[in-house]
């Protein structure tokens, strides 16, 4: 019987950019799709996305790409991929579809692609696999465990979850479901591993309500929540819960309308009758009756809120008793940005309920004990944690084996590398071109390391531009050669003296070795980097410009 | 009789670089000097100091500088004043002077400075005002509150502080002294409001040790903990912990050996008999049996923790079964590099305790109801939250409000503009000069906001260097330019193209207009900034370069 391969391009060892492979010979179906943020060291990089190049290699063999939710982390790689793969189906339900259709549509257009709905309980036929969805609960809509039969049984990955069992939207997890795949056999369980270092079991989504309702019957002006615009739950509590004391909502951030547009539609979110007001009508209803919905829940610079809090947003401005309900967790990274944004509020006399007794804010991902009784649900026989750090999949494992799990059923899987399944055992199998591509805030993909590393070293000690002309004919200099610094901090003279020493010795070189341009640019860099180094202790970039004449 | 000025130059609505000047007529007293750490927008910036203009302009007036404690928030900047002030004094606890000295020997040298020592119940006269430090508990020893007794009462400095009824050196806080200054009539109080969003009464420093016992007692093999170099109680409590369990400790990273051996010496660690070794001592002792005291806790890149996560620290390598104690509180900013080095050492088969049921870290400010009791002891009548960001002040001015005070004796400071108070009220003065100064890599304070612009453009898109060469007696150019580009991302032939429009453009243009250097250079940067932002929505920083001939 041929081989199974489990093959992740991302989202192992680290959080996002989620996309894993699953391959039984010429057959492969594609699980998630989605990007990660950029570390703080990758100046100038928008977004993260895998590296695609296994793909494209064996784009014959993708029977087609199956969607867990909606989640940026799963989806958000999409455009990039779509367009090498015309035609290649997508599988999403239709609330994740909805979303994404109107992303793809800004990003790429819709031409050429090969949109799919399936719901939990359909069967996608793909050669020799077969793709099930099953429902589980999670911070959004329609969330998906997959699960993908092959020759040596299921290979079951939960997607991100959380068992919620009062889900705002009402739709439980399918656990009999999952039980039933677990009784049928699962080879291997591939699971969320995000909270493992919470003990216990979490809270439901819906207990955010109670927090967030507290805070509408306290808040003495207007209420104002952010959150993330695809937390449709949230929106749907929010509006609920002003509904409910009385209060009026109004949108701001424009994907925030889009969303709750879409879903309003969809039936996704029910907006309670005579709730949703325009932005515009704000001032016709007492503070006291109002909420405002917003974007801006990461402390990103364009957002709603972040212009807010500095005053800059022209439809609505921050006011004197105003109390913002900070509905979200940091991702890691945005922390500072957050936190400038929730003090220049203070500084403007909003109150902000960022920590509360009640909860206001509460994840989308399984505690450990929910982990644990996913696992006892599949009773896999191989284990792998995903959607984790290091930190998280060594947690997941200790977990494992506390289980009952003995170490060689369980695996840290590494981006790249295949988990090979044959009916006896499974081990790691030879690496496949992986990897990490950057995308820059123009949307171009593939900043490189080099560019990287000049970005840093100019950022942190600035450049310096040395133009020399030299007629290399005749060996001379011709003209004053002409020394700049962008970004460069260092005492007055710093430069003078640079080129004093630089000219000093231009003036001992040799006709014959003024002809070589190469040599002289080798020297003048050379001083220039020195004195300077000597001076300020700063290593700028010196980048020389050689004009031959 | 004449006015008291509270003067914050830095410290309020902020986190770090604690700095406040107390005044009244010709008499000045300085409490603390800090420095703080830069947000992640300041590139290439190493600390922030207080901008000392004012202090500078009233340097006869300043009778001495007093420090409440040895943390770097509130001695960091001494470097870069001390050399401007030669021979005033500065007052501080003979182990606070201990630790400063060795740093500015390291930084300026110990000419002409003027180290005083004072110690709890000193009274140091200065003109009108007189400085009394009064014992307190905090996460270093001999931290200080600071009475300053003016014409119109105490002004009292909490410095940062908790209350800890079991510190681990056993020195309690002068809890009655406080007292009686509150009796004698403590005219505004300056409190520390870091964790006022934390209820109750924060745990004893020594609950570490609990945590620290348990892993020494179930960790398999090596033992390591990570901390603040300046955490002299925690290294106790390692030391302590790991005697009582029957492992030996080394020590590794230089601050920390400096701060070990200083503190020995005089007394402020006592060390475990037969407890401390060499590092290179560790191979003789099974793993079981050793522990090591590493610096890192920030994921500072040259530290021994993140060399070691890298595998590149040649005296030390992490093995399988090697437990590290992440005994510290991410300072806001550093949490990328920190989950970066943990995760990283996870990779290398070590298991890292960074959360814990059993306290493994406690923090060193009060908490919320021990704020309450600061407020109690010393009864203010005005009152105003320092050490805290603009969400600590709201929160501690609501919790002010709450305790009775009225609202016109709170007040939010803000750096810069004076707390003037006479015999009837108190109210804000004009501003002093202000403000943050950001000292480079190199320790060349003055990084100007164009330099940072200049290096965050560059580090988002990069920099266009373009090199011409222009006859300017003919009006013609001379050679061919040369455009070059550093840390710019942009699909292949994206410079040649912005080049041959640069090359057309030149070429229509008149020979009187190539005599005009500042118009051409106006001229081809415009042109190669449009062309590369039309085909790439990248703006690089373009940097023209005209060689005249």
């Amino acid at each position: 019987m041929s081989l199974v391969q489990v093959i992740p391009l991302g989202g192992v060892g680290e959080i996002g950019k989620n996309c894993t492979v699953v391959r039984q010979g010429d057959d492969m179906v594609v699980i998630d799709c989605g990007l990660s943020f950029p570390t703080e060291e990758m100046l100038g990089v928008d977004i993260v996305i895998p590296d695609f190049t296994y793909l494209l290699e064996n784009k014959d063999k993708i029977r087609g790409i199956f969607l867990t939710h909606a989640h940026e982390d799963h989806v958000g790689a999409l455009p990039y991929l779509l367009p090498e793969i015309p035609g290649c189906p997508i599988y999403a339900s239709e609330f994740t579809h909805a979303l994404i259709r109107n992303k793809l549509d800004e990003r790429i257009g819709l031409k050429g692609l090969n949109l799919k709905e399936y719901k939990a309980g359909d069967i996608v036929q793909c050669g020799g696999l077969s793709v099930e969805p099953v429902r589980i609960t999670h911070s959004i809509p329609e969330s998906f465990c997959m699960a993908v039969r092959t020759a040596h049984g299921i290979v079951f990955f939960t997607g991100d979850f959380k068992f919620d069992f009062t889900p705002v939207d009402g739709k439980l997890a399918q656990i009999t479901r999952i039980g039933e795949i677990g009784e049928e056999g699962v080879v291997v369980l591939l699971s969320d591993s995000t909270n493992v270092d919470r003990p216990g079991w979490g809270p439901s989504e819906r207990e955010a309500s109670k927090g967030i309702r507290q805070v509408m019957l306290s808040a003495p002006g207007r209420v104002l929540l952010t959150t993330f615009a695809s937390n449709i739950h949230r929106m749907q509590q929010l509006l609920d819960m002003a509904a409910e004391t009385g209060r009026k909502v109004a949108v701001v951030g424009r994907r925030m309308e889009q969303n709750l547009e879409i879903c309003e539609r969809m039936n996704y979110i029910k907006v309670p009758k005579n709730t949703l007001i325009r932005l515009d009508e704000l001032k016709l209803y007492p503070d006291s009756q109002v909420a405002i919905l917003t974007t801006g829940s990461q402390g990103e610079p364009m957002s709603a809120l972040v212009q807010m809090s500095k005053g800059e947003y022209g439809r609505l401005q921050i006011k004197q008793g105003d109390t913002l309900i900070y509905s979200a967790r940091p991702i890691p990274g945005n922390e500072g940005a957050i936190w400038r944004t929730i003090n220049r509020l203070f500084r403007q006399g909003a109150n902000v309920v960022y920590e509360s007794p009640t909860p206001i804010h509460v994840s989308g991902h399984a505690y450990r004990e929910e982990l644990k009784m996913m696992i006892n649900l599949t009773r896999p026989y191989y284990i792998a944690p995903v959607h984790g750090e290091p930190r998280h999949q060594h947690l997941y494992n200790e977990m494992s084996r506390a289980m009952g799990i003995p170490d060689h059923r369980i695996f840290t899987l590494v981006d790249g590398i295949p988990l090979n399944i044959d009916e006896k055992s499974a081990s790691f199998g030879d690496p496949v071109p992986f990897g990490r591509v950057l995308v820059d805030t123009g949307g171009t993909p593939g900043v490189t390391d080099d560019v990287l590393r000049d970005r840093n070293n100019i950022a942190r000690d600035g450049i310096v531009v040395l133009s020399l002309v030299l007629d290399i004919d005749k060996g001379e200099v011709v003209g004053e050669p002409v020394l700049q610094a962008r970004g460069f901090h260092a005492p007055d003279g710093t430069l003078d003296h640079a080129f004093d020493v630089m000219w000093d010795n231009l003036r001992s070189i040799s006709r014959e070795d003024l002809k070589d341009a190469g040599k002289i640019r080798h020297l003048v860099t050379d001083v220039v980097k020195r004195d300077i180094h000597k001076r300020t202790k700063m290593r700028p970039l010196v980048l020389p410009t050689i004009v031959e004449v």
